[in-house]
């Protein structure tokens, strides 16, 4: 498919997308260019035929594919290199998680000639790092890609064809769609399990009882999302912050509504909210986005 | 250990514990009693010795352990039962996840010559009805017994018995401190995934864009919680009152601060979170109360 395809940043995203892209020879040659010797060392473990840039210079002038899986805070500091080195017949997209700001950025700063189209794979963990890589991690996920008015369709298409290769399902959307979407199905949750432990821990300071042990009855699923990275969410909250705003006025407001269906007994209110929770469970097994397997805790 | 053992309401609990003690030999009998015609069915499919009984009456005369295992808003229709019928050498406990409740409906309504020690296991999932009970369910879970200082020790220790036979590790607790815990490591949990699926259902209608189907990023973590049984929950939320207020007011007050750092663009205070929740979940991991293995969705 390709014949110089260049990943910027290898760590669990980079380096799933290293494994998939070596297991289905999407490319001729693979280059990594990442930051840590720490994760260096690991990419060399995993044996994939690669080569490892030391530097962003001319050697990618003739790189065909590029696809940026550091976090979105770094984008800036890679863009000149891109535009000092790269041709114009090379595709650029990223993985990162929020859109608008990437347009933006895009705007500002990419040399008009090159074409960045950015992506969204949905797919994640709570761990990170390239140990953690798995080529089947896009397969049967969906995609975002970002298509606006001014979208190249030619190299649009060559990278939906990229994200199928990989087994996802590809989907397309415009930036501001897409990170209010996302806002609500992916950003508050993690917020809202970042907040959820912070809360468990001040209660701990507040009674000076601990409670973390008996976190089994509902706390621990939360506490599992709560160990993203942090950079990555850092740079997510920050760069959707409109939008962050309005989904936690919106939560704030539906919860207000239940603390008080709780003060005042309201046992009716209670039970209809209950029951409508459980048929979202429903759909969401439905469209094959979790397992119908009832989770009993600890294996 | 018991010659006849009783089990009210045999929904996922109650035929774990029909289960456990069956396959434990607890007890020369069990005796079942269980209000919906559906579940009794299922019951008896499940081919374990037992006999169903059709009323509380006279037959339950010589009963010498009783678990309550319905949702606790039935508890103040089966006391009265209880009263009429059973002998004062007999141990009643329950199953319920708050307690300062039940010790109030006990004081308030239980004839003084019977003994009832309140018990919480740790132990349940977000489906309900016998036919997902299972005899292990309670290996290696916390089983929480109250002890006030009028326990009858004698029957805390065969209650302490009956609960390790079953695999849980016991602890005791007053009621206070268990509602006040688990009001922050479970009822809170819930409360906030409960509230998460509310809030993107109203955003979908809100800008009438279908969601749900995106769900993997995060929200179908919560919808499983979110599934839970809702007369069951409906009672923890309403027994618990006071203590969820609170522990409602303690995560606004966080969100708020968290919403705060976002619009200020306080990056700093950002990353000093996401990094604390991290070291939580190596506690909760570190406490087996969750196991080491990363998430990365549908399998």
């Amino acid at each position: 498919m390709f014949n110089r395809l260049l990943i910027i940043g290898c760590g669990l995203l980079g380096s799933s997308i290293l494994r998939a892209a070596s297991n289905k020879k999407l490319s001729k040659k693979i280059f990594i260019y990442e930051k840590s010797n720490k994760n260096i060392s690991k990419v060399k473990k995993l044996k994939i035929p690669c080569q490892i840039l030391k530097n962003l210079n001319k050697d990618i002038s003739d790189i065909d594919f590029v696809i940026m899986c550091t976090p979105m805070s770094e984008y800036h500091k890679i863009i000149p290199k891109l535009n000092a080195h790269l041709s114009s017949k090379s595709i650029i997209t990223d993985v990162g998680s929020t859109k608008t700001n990437v347009l933006k950025l895009i705007k500002k700063q990419l040399e008009k000639k090159l074409k960045w189209i950015p992506s969204h794979p949905i797919a994640g963990s709570e761990v990170s790092g390239p140990e953690y890589g798995n080529k089947n991690l896009f397969l049967n996920k969906w995609c975002v890609i970002i298509r606006e008015k001014t979208t190249n369709l030619k190299k649009l298409k060559v990278l939906k064809k990229f994200w199928k290769k990989l087994g996802s399902q590809v989907i397309f959307m415009n930036a501001n769609s897409h990170d209010k979407i996302f806002s609500i199905t992916s950003h508050l949750p993690h917020l809202i399990a970042y907040n959820l432990i912070k809360t468990a821990k001040d209660f701990e300071k507040i009674q000076k009882n601990s409670l973390i042990k008996f976190s089994a009855g509902g706390l621990r699923d939360f506490s599992r999302i709560a160990a993203s990275n942090e950079i990555m969410w850092r740079d997510v909250f920050l760069s959707n912050k409109k939008n962050m705003v309005s989904a936690i006025n919106l939560f704030t407001k539906n919860l207000n509504l239940f603390k008080k269906n709780i003060e005042r007994k309201d046992s009716k209110q209670l039970v209809k909210k209950l029951i409508n929770s459980k048929k979202v469970r429903k759909q969401i097994i439905k469209l094959k986005q979790d397992i119908d397997k009832p989770d009993f805790g600890r294996k």
